[in-house]
């Protein structure tokens, strides 16, 4: 049975390109991978809120959550 | 040319189950994984920090730091 990957994320434009990097990183073969930008699909957030998601971006895998610290330098902002 | 995801973690027992789900989720085929246990080779912080990472567990992926709280519920330390 394939297991599910789910990413959630609010689309922050600094961080969603290495974020969709992390997302990309899973194994395609092991896992389904689905993003969600909670920011457009709000219907999603009950469902994010009751697998356990605190923050966003964060990483379901088989229920079980990461939540990630991207985060951006205040030196990548300013170049 | 492979990309490298290195796992840099100190051992947490509470964690280490989970935190190992998310380094085998990566592709194999697309990334070498290497996992750093910091605690026992303490050696290869410098290496870390050089990299970015702030805390522990993290996952650098061609360079590309993601700190990840995966945390422990209160209620899963009860248990």
């Amino acid at each position: 049975m394939m297991s599910t990957a789910i990413f959630y994320h609010a689309g922050c434009p600094v961080c969603l390109g290495a974020e969709q990097m992390l997302a990309n990183a899973i194994d395609s073969k092991k896992y389904t991978i689905e993003n969600v930008h909670l920011g457009t699909h709000a219907k999603r957030i009950k469902e994010a809120e009751e697998a356990g998601v605190k923050s966003v971006p964060a990483l379901v895998l088989d229920g079980e959550v990461f939540h990630i610290n991207f985060g951006a330098a205040i030196a990548d902002l300013k170049n």
